[in-house]
C-alpha cells in the first residue's frame, strides 16, 4: 500500500511518500504563516508545490495521507484541505491532525506519554493511549502573543527587548545590544524595519541564534534568557505530566515517558540538556526518552494507523 | 492668526483650530494602526475626516499647523503628510513631530524636563530647552513586540498569558482566567479568535481594564502584573532623567521636572499614584509635576512656537 505523510509547520512543509516495499521519497516547500488570509488555500498550495517536486515516478495515487498541521483550523477549512489533498494525491482517505499529534506519534513511535515540541512556538501533548487512541491534553501552544513560553520567538523577543533596554539605559548592559545592531542595523530605526514586514515573527525568532552566541560568550543577560526559557519548558512539561496522570488515573503507579521535538530542542547545550536534567530531577514521575522519529515520521504513522 | 493642532495617536486623531481671539473648535476621527499599508495616506484620510467634522464656519485657512504623530515615519512620508495637510487646511506651514514631542510640550507647557507617556505603548522624552529647542533623548517607544514596557498592551498581554498559564496548569490559579473567558469566550479557541484580526494589539491592550478589575478584587497575580508595569515605568523614567542630566551637564544642580501623559496614567490607583510615589522616592533629582495640558495642547503650542 502506498501512503503519504505531510508535516506542515511554521518554517516549512515536508511531504513523504512511502511505497509498499517501504521505499520513501520526500520533498519540501515553504512554511505556514498564521497571518495567511486563507489558511486552507495556503496549505493546499504548499502541498501542491511539494508534490510537484517529487520525482515523476513517485507522483502516483496513494491509499491514505496523514497530515500534521500547525495551527487550529476551522472544520470547514479542514474539510477543504482534506478534499484538496485527496484530489491532488488521488487518495481515498486524508487524515488531518494538529502537528503536536504527529510530533507525539513520531517521537514516541505511537506509544503513550508526553511530547514537548519547542520550535518558534511551544506545545506539549499528553496522550494516554497508543496511536491516536486514549485521552489527550494539550498544554501551551497559544501563539507568540499569548504563550509559546520558552520557544524561539520568546527567546528572540527577550533578546531584542534586553538589547533595547540596554540601549535606552533602562536595563543592564549586554552584548545583545551589539548583536542586535549587527543583525538588524542601527537600533533607533528597528521598529520601522521590523514591524509589519509580514515576517516579523520569524525574524524575531531567528535572533535566538544570536542570543545563543552571546550566552556562550558569557553574557549574563543572555544566559538568564535561556535559563528562564528552560524554566518555562519545564513548567509546561510538568503541567503536561500532571494532565497525563489525571487522565490515566486508573494507573496510579505509571511513570510517564517524556520526549521532545522541534528545532529549539536541537540547541543541546542551552535547551535540551538543561531541560532534560531538570525534568528528570524536578518531575519525579517523568522518564525522559530520546525521540524515535520526527513529525514527518508521525504523519506517516498517522496514515498507517489502523 | 488662525492656527491648528493635530494629535494623532493609536486610539484616535484630534484636530483643533484656534482663532485669533483664542476661540477653539475641536473634531476627532479614528486612530493610527502601525500595520497600515500606507501610513501617510491613512493619516491624511483621518485629518480630512476630522476637518470635515468641524463646523463649516471653522473650515477656513490657517496660518500654521502643528502635528504630533505616533510612529516614526520616513522623510518622504512626512513630506507627503505636510503637503497634504497644507493643501487641505490652506496652511503655508505644517510642522510634524513625534507625538512624544507634542505630549512633552503640552504636559510641561513648553518648558524643559521629562514627560512619560503611557497608553497602549510607552515612551519618555527628555528635553533640555524650551519649546522645541535644546537637546532631546527618547527612551522606549519600541512598539508592542520590542518594548513599550509597562504600557496597556504589555499589561493586557501579561494578563492573558497568566490566564492561559492558569488554564494549562503551568502557572498559579488566578481570577484572570475567568475574566479572560468572560471577555473573549472559551479560552481554548482564543488564538484563532485573537490573531490576525487586524485589531489584535488594541484588543489585547483593552484587556488591561479587566486586569485592573481583578487586581482591585485582590487577585495577587493581577496585582503583580501592575506592580511590574509600574516598575518598568519607573525604570523608563529613571533612564530619561539620567539622559536629561547628561544632556544638561553644564547645570549640575538641576532638579528635573517630570510629568506624564497617556490614557494609562489615568488609572490613578494602579499606575499614576504608585508611579509618582516611586519616582519621587527612588529618583532623587526628579520632581513630579501635574501636566499643564495634553498632546493636543502641545500640538497647538508647536504651531504657535516662534
Amino acid at each position: 500500500m502506498r501512503i503519504a505523510g505531510v508535516d506542515g509547520g511554521q518554517t516549512g512543509l515536508r511531504l513523504r511518500v512511502v511505497g509498499p516495499d517501504g521505499s520513501t521519497a520526500t520533498a519540501t516547500s515553504g512554511g505556514f504563516d498564521y497571518d495567511a488570509g486563507d489558511p486552507a488555500a495556503t496549505i493546499l498550495a504548499l502541498v501542491k508545490q511539494a508534490w510537484a517536486r517529487l520525482p515523476a515516478a513517485e507522483r502516483r495515487p496513494v491509499a491514505r495521507v496523514g497530515m500534521g498541521l500547525t495551527g487550529d483550523h476551522r472544520p470547514d477549512e479542514v474539510r477543504r484541505i482534506e478534499a484538496g489533498v485527496a484530489d491532488l494525491l488521488g487518495a481515498p482517505e486524508v487524515r488531518v491532525a494538529h502537528d503536536s499529534v504527529t510530533a507525539h506519534l513520531g517521537a514516541l513511535a505511537g506509544k503513550p506519554g508526553v511530547v514537548v515540541v519547542a520550535g518558534t512556538g511551544v506545545v506539549a501533548l499528553a496522550r494516554t493511549g497508543s496511536g491516536t487512541t486514549g485521552a489527550t491534553a494539550r498544554v501551551d501552544g497559544w501563539g507568540h502573543l499569548l504563550g509559546d513560553e520558552g520557544g524561539g520567538f520568546a527567546v528572540g523577543r527577550h533578546g531584542l527587548r534586553a538589547a533595547l533596554a540596554a540601549y535606552d539605559g533602562r536595563g543592564p548592559r549586554t552584548l545583545l545590544a551589539a548583536a542586535a545592531a549587527d543583525r538588524f542595523g542601527p537600533l533607533d530605526g528597528l521598529p520601522r524595519r521590523l514591524y509589519g514586514t509580514g515576517g516579523t515573527v520569524a525574524d524575531v525568532a531567528s535572533f535566538s541564534r544570536q542570543v545563543a552566541d552571546v550566552a556562550r560568550a558569557g553574557d549574563p543577560v543572555a544566559a538568564a534568557i535561556w535559563h528562564d526559557g528552560v524554566t518555562a519548558l519545564v513548567d509546561t512539561t510538568r503541567a503536561a505530566v500532571s494532565r497525563y496522570l489525571e487522565l490515566a488515573a486508573s494507573r496510579p503507579d505509571t511513570t510517564v515517558p517524556v520526549s521532545w521535538a522541534g528545532g529549539l530542542m536541537g540547541v543541546a547545550d542551552l535547551v535540551r540538556e538543561p531541560w532534560r536534567r531538570r525534568v528528570e530531577t524536578e518531575i519525579p514521575r517523568a522518564h525522559v526518552v530520546d525521540p524515535a522519529g520526527d513529525g514527518l515520521d508521525g504523519a506517516v504513522l498517522l496514515a498507517e494507523d489502523a
